[in-house]
C-alpha cells in the first residue's frame, strides 16, 4: 500500500485524525455543575474583569488556530478551502504531538485579503496564536503584516518563517561542520516566493553578507515587476541590479538553498560550487535534486525537506516548540529575536559528537528539539518585551 | 468549597477543560508521512474533486463550532467575547461527553450583526454545523435566519431551539402523566425573549391551540414595540390584541412555563391554575420558583433547568443528540421536522413504568437520551430532505 493509500484509508476509517477531548471526567451532575452551569459563571465574571485571565482559565491559553484560504496548498496550488483542511488538520496534529498545543484547523472561504484579515481579526479573542498557512504570495505578506499590527497575539505565517528558521538552523549547523562562518560564506537562495524571501531575510538578520537570490529567470534584480518584499530584498543585496544566470550565481558558492521545483539542481552546476559545500533542496515532496545525484555530485552536506533522507530541513522541527515557548510566556507576537533564538537553539542543539555532514541539525523526532526551541523562544520573548510575563515559567528552569 | 470555587480551581489547574487529541499514534517518520506530507496530498486532491468528501476524510464531518459574540451570556448580560469562552468551552465539553461531537469554542469580537454573519459564513467550510450561543435578542433572530439561508450546514441557535425542544418534551411528558392532550390544554409562556418565543413557536408547531404569552407588563399584544418574532406570534395567538395581567393569564391554565426571572412565580397565583397543573420554572440558575414553594403551592408537576431538582428541563438533554443525528446523515440544516422529532423522542423515551410527576422526561445523564434523540433526528432529516444521505446509518439500525 502506498503512503497515499494509507492516508486515505486512515482518514476514511477515523473520519480525520484530530478530535477534542475533556481534560477531566464528567461523571455526574456535580461534575456537570462545575464545568457548565452554574459553575461556569464565576470564570466568566473573572475574565470580564480581566480579559487576559481567558488565557489561564480557558482552553484559549493553549490554543492556536491553523488558518488557510486554500489558495496555495503544498505544491497543489489553489485547491480551495475545503480541500485544504487535511493539511491544516495534519499540521494541528503535529502541534499536539510535538508541542502539546491544542491547534484548531480552520479554513476561510474567501480569496479577498480584506475579508480574510477581518475574519481572522474578529476571531482573535478565541486563540492564543494564529498560524497562517498555505496562502498565496504576494498577498500572504500583507495579510500577515496587517494581522500582526492589528492583533495582540502571535500571528505567524509558517510557510515563510517556520521554513526560514529551519533553513537558517540547517545552514548554521552545516557551517559548524565545515568550520566556515555565516558572515564569510557565499549563499545562494534559489526561489523568490514566500519561503525563499523569508529565508533570505532571516539569513541577513543572522549576519549573512554575501547573499544572492535566484528566480526562474536568473539572479533577482529590480526589473519593475517585483513584489514589495522582493524589491526590498533587492535594494539590500543587489542595489546595482546585477544580472546573471543560475551558473553565475552558484559558481564559488558555499551554500545553495532551493525552494523552487523538482529537478532544478543539476549535477554539473553543483560542481561549480566551493569546497565543503552545503545544498538544501527543500522543494516538497520532490526536492530540487535527489540523494543519489547529490552523492554523485560530491555535495559535502546535502539536505531536503523529507523525512526519508539525511538532514531533514523542515518547519516541523520549528513550529511546535516555537509556539510552545510563545504560549508559555503569553507572547503578544513572534518577533525577529524569537525567530533567531529558535534557529540558534536548533542549530546548537547537537553536541559536537553527534554532528556530522549527514546530521547537521536535529529533527522533529529528536525529543530534545521542542523543549530546546521553546525555552529559547520564551527567553527571547521576555528579553525583547514580547511576553506578557517577566519571568521564565518554572518548567524551563533547570 | 462552593461550585464556583471548584470551577475556578479546576480551570486554573488544567488551563480550561477541553483539549485536542490525535485519533491514532504518531510514532515514527512513516506515521508522520501518512498524516502529513506527502500522504496528505491525496485527501486534498480527492476533496478538491468533491468538496463533500471533506466530511468523510477530515475532522470537519464531526466538528461543530459553538459560537458567541458574548452579548448575552447566561444571565450575566453583555460581558464580551473573552468572558464568554468558559460557556462555549463548557458546552463544547458537553457535546463531546454526551454526543461524541468535536465541538470548538469560538468567540467573535464584534457586536455588529453583519460582521458576525460574515465571519461565521466564511468559516462554513471548516465545520459540519454551527451552534449559535448567547447572542442578544432580537439580533439573534436575524443572525440565525440569515446564516440558515446562506449556509449549507446546520445553523442552530441553541438558546432558542434547544430550550424549546426541551420544554416541548417536558410538556409532552407531563401531559402523558396527566392524561391531557396538547390540543386541549391552556398553556402560558411567561417570557417573550429568545427562549420564550422559540418555545411558543414550537408548541404551536406541535399542535398547541390555547397559548398565551406573558411579558413583564402582562399578556403580550401588539403595542407597536414588538420585535418581528413577537409580532408574528401575536398575529397568530392574539390577533385581537387582548390584554391582561399575569393572574388573568394563569387562571385556569394547565401549563405554565417560565423563561423570565428568579421569583417571578408566586404561590398564590399558582393556586389559580387548573388541576394537575404543570409548571416549568426555567430561569437559570435561579428559577422563577424554588422547589419548596412549588410543593407548598401544590403544583402537580414541577420542573426547572437545574440538575439538583426533579424534572430537569434543559437543553443539555437535546443538543448533543440533535447534532449527533444531524451530523450522522450529513444534514444541510436542522428544520422543524427534526426539532419536533427530537422533542417527541425525548418525551416518549420513558416507559410508563418509569413515568411519574417527578420524572416526566429523561435527562442528559439517562444514557438512552442522546441515541434516542439522534436516531429520531436522523430519520426526520432523511424524511424531510435535509440529509445528504438517503439511508439511515448502520449504527441506527436495530
Amino acid at each position: 500500500m502506498t503512503i497515499s493509500e494509507e492516508a486515505i484509508e486512515l482518514r476514511e476509517k477515523n473520519r480525520g485524525i484530530l478530535e477534542t477531548s475533556l481534560k477531566m471526567p464528567v461523571q455526574d451532575r456535580h461534575d456537570l455543575a462545575v464545568i457548565y452551569t452554574p459553575g461556569v459563571a464565576e470564570p466568566c465574571l473573572r475574565i470580564k474583569e480581566d480579559p487576559d485571565l481567558s488565557f489561564a482559565l480557558t482552553c484559549r491559553g493553549n490554543t492556536v488556530a491553523v488558518i488557510s484560504d486554500g489558495t496555495r496548498v503544498l505544491g497543489l496550488g489553489d485547491i480551495g478551502p475545503a480541500a485544504a483542511i487535511p493539511v491544516m488538520e495534519g499540521k494541528s496534529a503535529i502541534y499536539k504531538k510535538f508541542g502539546n498545543i491544542d491547534a484548531i484547523p480552520l479554513v476561510i472561504d474567501t480569496k479577498d485579503p480584506e475579508e480574510f484579515i477581518q475574519t481572522v481579526r474578529l476571531l482573535g479573542k478565541s486563540f492564543a496564536g494564529i498560524n497562517l498557512e498555505d496562502i498565496s504570495s504576494p498577498k500572504c505578506y500583507d495579510i500577515e503584516d496587517r494581522l500582526k499590527a492589528e492583533m495582540d497575539i502571535p500571528v505567524f505565517h509558517d510557510d515563510q518563517h517556520g521554513t526560514a528558521i529551519a533553513a537558517l538552523a540547517g545552514v548554521l549547523g552545516g557551517l559548524r561542520c565545515t568550520g566556515k562562518k555565516i558572515e564569510d560564506v557565499k549563499i545562494v537562495m534559489n526561489g523568490a516566493g514566500a519561503a525563499g524571501t523569508a529565508i533570505a531575510r532571516l539569513l541577513l538578520e543572522a549576519g549573512a553578507r554575501h547573499l544572492t537570490i535566484l528566480a526562474s529567470k536568473g539572479i533577482l534584480y529590480d526589473n519593475g515587476r517585483l513584489n514589495r518584499v522582493q524589491k526590498e530584498l533587492c535594494q539590500r543585496i543587489n542595489p546595482d541590479n546585477h544580472t546573471g544566470t543560475f551558473r553565475d550565481a552558484v559558481t564559488g558558492a558555499d551554500v545553495l538553498i532551493g525552494c523552487s521545483a523538482p529537478g532544478a539542481f543539476r549535477k554539473e552546476d553543483m560542481a561549480l560550487m566551493a569546497d565543503k559545500n552545503i545544498v538544501f533542496a527543500m522543494a516538497n515532496p520532490v526536492p530540487e535534486m535527489m540523494l543519489p545525484e547529490a552523492r554523485e555530485a560530491g555535495i559535502y552536506i546535502f539536505g531536503t525537506g523529507r523525512s526519508d533522507m539525511p538532514n531533514q530541513i523542515n518547519n516541523s522541527s520549528v513550529f511546535p516548540g516555537l509556539f510552545r515557548g510563545a504560549l508559555d510566556v503569553k507572547a503578544r507576537q513572534i518577533n525577529e529575536e524569537m525567530k533567531l533564538a529558535a534557529a540558534y537553539a536548533l542549530a546548537d542543539l547537537l553536541p559536537e559528537g553527534e554532528l556530522s555532514p549527514d546530521h547537521v541539525v536535529a529533527d522533529v523526532f529528536d525529543s530534545r528539539v521542542p523543549h530546546a526551541v521553546a525555552r529559547a523562544v520564551a527567553a527571547a520573548a521576555i528579553r525583547s518585551g514580547a511576553a506578557r510575563v517577566s519571568e521564565m515559567p518554572l518548567s524551563y528552569r533547570d
